[in-house]
């Protein structure tokens, strides 16, 4: 019994075949965070903290948990007043912490296969990481762009806000690289009454379109403009995050009645709720209408540490994943829209209890839906062989979305795919010892899992 | 690495001994669907559409979710005008989709094993499989009596409405053959105001049994009446499909005006709700004095495509389980009948999170509780593998009730048994291999989970 | 395939280097519910049914299930007038009932491991099993300070009421022995407006401390004193249970109305929810002050059966548990103490779907809260199995406490502790065989879950 290298999952002797066949093929992002800024400008990353540690919730709350301040991980702080490697020093004496987590396999699939790092991390060998990181994002080699392309990204999809000028898209568009970066069109802030920039954005969103978003048939149109600029920039999809999901198809007149009254104040919890559900028909319906694929996040309660949200504000470690009830919070939407064969609605939950009661069976019935790989702390070894348990039997394997990495963590992407790779094979490995079905069908599988079904989802082939 | 034989589920070595010992114990079917009158008239089966794929919700919500019309399947569509080679052919090209798929298990075990068929059902083998298949049934060993005799059955249950006549089953049984089947007494319709049958069901109750039905002491009598009738045609169990679990033990005056106002309009939700919750008691109640065993299906939400449902009706493959309260939805019943040493009632559920939180505790306690068998999408491999690792460790094995097939694909019965039993050894070979106990306890508890069990909790030994 | 040594769980041939690593290292049992007067009277154990069927609810309800009356094990009957024999003889008449169950493998191992016993038990070897435990039970070194000593028993902790005199901790105390046993402040009784004892114990606390318990900051003040007087007999932690989890931070002065309220007549449900919502935040600020361990209990569902009950009293088998929000339940407490990194909570649920969906993000984020271990019927093969498999990934080991066997059955401590370490040994060479970690790693994380993590979290070291 040796200790295994730095960060390779091991896989049952079986799945090797399956995992040799996919390990290579270009990874298709079609989700996740990553700054469209980092490739329109191409600077180098300012250094290891800032890189790995500083804007990675993974990483900083697992350390909070543990009792670091985030002060001392320079968060709330100026980048130039930071001490990055006093902050990559904490990070490698509490290094044992993550032992266990998908974080630490990232990380160190990051180390091993992105900087060539072969002994293990360490309080002694912090610094020798730290300067051999920094050395290394100082070369050309390690900008944005050539990143990109060492790692073989297909394609990689942004998250931007309704309002987004889409300007560092466009800058890519208009440069002579040739990386793939899309936009996706996440308009929470001017859909959701209770999001706290509702009413500027409202503004802002009657600025940029010319249209009187305190008329709701004008603020229909102000949205369907927005869309179809992201669309004319590569967007292929929408995105939107819902705590507890709920919709239903209030009339226009009670819609232009809350539209009003919400311009004015923040409405209240039922009528917020009211106002949102209806809108996410409505955007279902634009998605109809302009081919653009709708994917909702729903069940993460935002920000529970007030606290800490009034100091630094969201995304700050304390998003708690609550129970969801996707049957009858989608229904009224599914029955508006759920029969069209030519939509396509992507979910995503944090309750794996929803996965064999509620999502397997609606996927496996709607036309329209695809379910979304595990999302967030279930993008794990344990969590991705729970979902294809508790998934595949009821949905299928063609109802699902493939992968994506959903991250900000511009370095761990290739250790993400790698892990999702590696779970696909050790599940298909088990499906053909179990006798389900051969190699053939196996390696078939793989590839769409890897792939295919992705491309097939978000609608990205030969766009 | 070769495909496995087609329809065959691998074992752990250690649990073949186990499998070999309960393979060919004859079928007990405590719990399904089949038509009674197959068997009364045993006319042929009409064609291989008819038999495997139109019937199924299982197949044809898979051919949906991908695209697939119903219409193009002959749902909807009288048999005359159906084109049945077609809509296997349809099915045969989309066969991929099942992969993984309890239903690709039990169809590949049903041509593997009934229909003799050896190579891979692809659309260019789809013609000699429907061609094969249609003349086997028109021989007289694929008529329903010879299946039901090489099959290995022996007893059938069917599912039959209160109001039934039992027509069928009379025939069956003043016929020479010997086949056991037998009703199931489901008075849903007459008990559960929600229910769009309750009013002329509620008239015809009253016409069939005499008894003046809008009176509610006379209403029990009728009920009575009723359960005594399928009794003498040999019923051992009722059962009951709720939607939310909840029962309460109100006044009789308050069921009788609650009953008065059911009879002239639908009763709004909070009232049914009362209504079927007090009328859940009275069943279990009934059930100790006349020794039927009382089955609980609860948490399926039906018919959630509206859609779908105004056009072809019920059980069109958009029922989707929801989470289910059992501890506070049955104490008012349990605190009621649950001491009783002449009770038994079998649960039945759609949400697996309650197996060890609730049912394995409940039925580790209160002497009249037996678990079921996992139910609908959870009859599946992993299915029964869950339900195994989370109720045994609490619930034990006497608190279980065995193994029920559920269905109305008549031909899915060996190949549904044969997957249980072959989960069966691979739990109890796991459980060896831990050392929880040893071959000679396995293989007892082996034929208890195939056979004894079921006997047992249904009542169906020497009647 | 032989029948396995009784009580033994085999291990993967890579675990058992970690459990041969962890076998021998003392216990902590850092919470349960021995009874201290044991130890300070260190009298004899009545007989083998008094102390090892009839005070384990594990077992009982088990029998009640299948249809064994609780008179007839004795229950309610005071000892003199019991037939212990008799009882031991039901008992081992259904034996195999238990089979797959937790309860077989503690008792197996006790059989075992303490009372010497090889054969197996049945119904023909009930008695020689009876005689050899009875003559043991008549040793020196079955007295409960030799066996607290023979098994190896660093401390252990009980739980006792708030206003428990402690005089059998006292007791031991002053004894000469140097066995480490310290009580745990248990409280509910006088914080719970629900609990049928508050009013009578609002009394006692009023004369026990002096203080005026109608006024609430008098109230406070006599808790306060309690819990300096459990500090003083060496408690280092409080227990608290409750139904629903829901804390808030209502006023004082609605405080003070209720309290008044409450020592007159019982509250409503809500007025007793949000009573002891309050308190529960107040505990939280005394355990800051006097660095009391907080420990809650959440999800029991308590005495479903209202005729036990009435007839035995709490306690009984018929506590199930039910679906907990955590996350919106401890919101209010954790936003007013939470980040205090003076505190320490530790979580127990009874509901497994809180574990990756709720309680490791949050156990991975606030500094103050920890993960208790697999709790009641989860302490269990699969329940340790399925708990390392959810939290682990999201709150790292650290993030834990370790074990506690939580259990009033003495002799099944060791047992309890073997299981556990044997789970622990199976996860972390399952961990090694997929490459997550080395060995090295996991023996200090064996080493961790076995005793120091319970060590710290209770903060047991030193004192």
């Amino acid at each position: 019994m040796t200790n295994a290298p730095m960060g390779t999952i091991h896989l049952p002797a079986h799945a090797d075949t399956i995992y040799q066949h996919i390990r290579d093929i270009p990874i298709v992002s079609p989700h996740g965070h990553c700054d469209p800024s980092w490739f329109a400008k191409n600077t180098a990353f300012r250094d290891p903290a800032e890189l790995l540690i500083i804007p990675d919730h993974y990483v900083f709350r697992m350390l909070y948990s543990q009792g670091v301040p985030l002060e001392s991980l320079g968060l709330g702080t100026p980048p130039e007043e930071r001490d990055p490697r006093k902050i990559f020093k904490i990070f490698a004496e509490h290094w044992n912490r993550f032992l266990g987590t998908p974080s630490r396999q990232w990380l160190e699939h990051t180390f091993t296969n992105v900087f060539g790092l072969t002994e293990p991390l360490t309080p002694k060998t912090a610094d020798h990481y730290y300067d051999l990181i920094d050395a290394k994002l100082k070369t050309p080699e390690f900008r944005p762009r050539a990143l990109f392309e060492s790692f073989g990204l297909e394609v990689l999809a942004t998250t931007d806000g309704a309002l987004d000028s889409l300007t560092h898209h466009a800058a890519i568009q208009n440069s002579d690289w040739q990386g793939r970066i899309i936009p996706t069109f996440r308009p929470d802030t001017v859909l959701n009454p209770a999001s706290p920039d509702f009413i500027p954005h409202m503004h802002q969103l009657a600025e940029m379109t010319g249209e009187d978003t305190s008329s709701f048939k004008n603020y229909l149109s102000a949205l369907r403009q927005c869309r179809a600029a992201f669309k004319a920039a590569g967007a292929t999809a929408t995105d939107h995050a819902i705590t507890e999901i709920y919709t239903e198809q209030i009339s226009d007149s009670d819609m232009q009645a809350l539209l009003q009254k919400a311009l004015n104040a923040p409405l209240d919890h039922a009528e917020a709720t009211l106002f949102y559900g209806r809108m996410l028909i409505d955007m279902a319906q634009m998605s109809i209408d302009d081919g653009l694929v709708m994917q909702i996040h729903a069940g993460s309660y935002r920000s529970t540490n007030r606290t800490l949200f009034k100091r630094f504000g969201n995304d700050m470690g304390a998003d708690i994943p609550i129970a969801v009830d996707w049957v009858r919070g989608l229904a009224p939407l599914l029955n508006k829209v759920g029969n069209n064969p030519d939509l396509t609605i992507i979910l995503f939950t944090l309750d794996e209890t929803t996965y064999a009661r509620e999502l397997a069976p609606m996927a496996g019935h709607w036309p329209c839906l695809r379910l979304g790989p595990p999302w967030w702390f279930h993008d794990s070894l344990n969590g991705i062989a729970r979902y294809f348990d508790a998934v595949v039997e009821t949905a299928g394997y063609w109802n699902l979305a493939g992968f994506n990495d959903d991250t900000r963590a511009f370095l761990s992407i290739p250790a993400r795919h790698d892990l999702w790779r590696r779970g696909v094979a050790t599940h298909l490995g088990t499906q053909i010892s179990r006798g389900l079905f051969g190699q053939s069908d196996a390696l078939e599988i793989a590839r769409l899992l890897t792939r295919d079904l992705a491309i097939d989802a978000y609608r990205l082939r030969g766009v």
